[in-house]
């Protein structure tokens, strides 16, 4: 237990939630064959295009951000058929983990973590690979805080070929820039805990007309998330199976809160937060890790020597916030800041004063 | 929107909310790789043990009660492999459609709606299909309100054949007489929103050894639902990908609420109100639907020439009561009372006012 009664979140999803959110949560439960649930939900999809900048259909799941991308991959694709996975990062290489559990063989092409994806990159695989059905990118990692150029990337998939674009925007949207129709994305995953502001547990696909050819003919197996069963349920302004409603109900107030900000503020809300971070990594001395960044979260480089996971644990157990450690090679090496949803300044300014605390005193030994 | 701001939940999922558990679901969100997170969890997975009576290892992931059926498929199965559905119900009926959208051709049995399953058919069925791995059965099913005798049908399963036993108590678990271990079953599917008196949002599956050497060999594609995932991140008390962590803190406080109430003190709640609602429907000239009725619910039949769904829609615009219409052939013809969970007699008493009046109205017309 921590040793304070403080719970300050400064990790990319889950991530703090504003007080309506918070209250929606907790209302009583609607039953979701009702009208006003078929309002609320109707709300939240009509929000969510907002959110992906789509004319698209939106369905959505009781998941985490992985169930959204096994759903794309299971609705867009048959045994034998090829995809292309650009991975920058931990979960790019999740997009291949889950083509490889359904028996496909992704042709699958990465760069060292903290650099952005290249379109040239992308051309040269779809030349060698003319017959890739769906390409997989992501928008941002949260293992590294890289962002990837999308409209570039999208502009270079249609230059070379009729393959479908899969995003992962999980920890981007409503956060961090994103044109869903404007750059020519099919297929946008994404999760109600990061940009989002609610609370883990709702999955979201945005998904063209163009991908849905490909959904009609696709013949990998799926149940619980196959998208024409969702897409069915839509007429009745409902999910085929019984959704998590509390979570529904919390992603209406939060999509009300992101609207009167408007999309554009997000971004730029997201935006000084990153800045913000910056400038206070550059006063001590400490090196941002992404070399591509994204402004939804901050890869900081530890000094050498110092064991990052031992000092996160104890800033969790002795002043109550939660700053996200590396992962796999990285982890006790960079500390991971995130800004998206409702992280304030006064969060990372907690966040800060524990960190330079326990640097001074590295330094200092 | 309904005339009134009362919101009475008669459904068999989602259920209403103790206050408890409605207000540990607003607390500010936990990070869910964290020792706070880790205990809650903890907790919560030994208390879901003793809800279902076993030793075994229980397992947690972000989904509906269709998400833990589809888990159950795809990790005991493997291409080819013989399996048994004995379908009492809508519910039961999705096990043989799960098994047929992942390429098996099960052998369905099944039971006029309303009527229990047969120890005699199942032994029947297996000394018929001798390679059966894996029989899937319903503990109750909330389509018709029918109870299963899971411990007789254990029995004739383990007398004729080494099967593995799949049991779906979504709709039963802590809230009807159900013993896993005592009983022989392998593997226990539940979910949160019914007799475990949280949101939908939750599934379990509780697994025995027997089961798990199924697991270690079973080839259907998964990823999202992978049990031996989960299983490794048990270790170190988490989930493999984001868990829904509100609706875990939530969870943990509706089972400190029935361990206060006591397994079985929730068992003679639960089949109180079943009375009070049977003895309700009699004085009414009613008939109850099943033959081999559960106490989680009661199925009652409306007099011929009452348009049931019509009705309901009245009572939840007028009254703001939520009271479940029959589903398929049953549509219109049956209203389902559920009685598991936090429901209370008082919520009875007004949805019985509520339906009296407007059969009343009918029969004057």
């Amino acid at each position: 237990m921590t040793k304070t009664k403080q719970n300050i979140m400064l990790t990319p999803g889950p991530t703090p939630l504003p007080p309506e959110v918070l209250a929606a949560l907790s209302r009583p439960i609607l039953h979701h064959r009702t009208e006003a649930f078929g309002e609320m939900f109707q709300f939240v999809l009509d929000a969510m295009q907002r959110a992906y900048m789509t004319k698209n259909r939106v369905l959505m799941a009781s998941a985490s951000g992985t169930g959204a991308m096994e759903s794309a991959v299971v609705n867009l694709l048959s045994p034998g058929d090829e995809a292309l996975v650009y991975s920058t990062g931990a979960f790019g290489d999740r997009f291949a983990a889950i083509l490889k559990a359904y028996g496909l063989s992704p042709v699958v092409i990465s760069e060292e973590w903290g650099h952005a994806a290249k379109a040239e990159k992308i051309s040269d695989a779809l030349k060698r690979h003319p017959k890739t059905k769906v390409v997989f990118l992501q928008h941002t990692d949260t293992s590294t805080g890289v962002l990837n150029d999308i409209k570039d990337l999208a502009a270079a998939v249609h230059a070379n070929s009729q393959a479908v674009i899969v995003v992962d925007a999980v920890s981007s949207l409503a956060a961090e820039e994103f044109r869903m129709d404007e750059w020519g994305v099919d297929v946008t995953l994404t999760a109600s805990q990061k940009g989002l502001m609610n609370a883990p547990g709702l999955a979201f696909a945005a998904i063209s007309e163009r991908a849905w050819t490909l959904v009609q003919s696709a013949r990998l197996p799926k149940f619980y998330f196959d998208w024409k069963t969702y897409d069915r349920s839509l007429k009745a302004r409902e999910t085929p199976y019984t959704p998590a409603v509390a979570m529904v109900a919390a992603q209406a107030e939060a999509l009300k809160l992101i609207e009167k900000i408007g999309l554009e503020g997000m971004w730029k809300r997201t935006a000084e937060l990153a800045d913000y971070t910056r400038t206070w990594a550059r006063k001590n001395g400490l090196a941002i890790f992404a070399k591509d960044p994204a402004h939804i979260l901050t890869g900081v480089r530890l000094p050498e020597g110092v064991d990052g996971s031992a000092m996160l644990a104890e800033i969790l157990r002795e002043e109550g916030i939660s700053i996200a450690d590396g992962q796999l090679s990285l982890k006790g090496k960079i500390v991971r800041i995130a800004h998206m949803g409702y992280i304030s300044r006064a969060d990372l300014d907690a966040g800060f004063v524990a960190l330079e605390k326990r640097l001074a005193e590295v330094q200092a030994a």
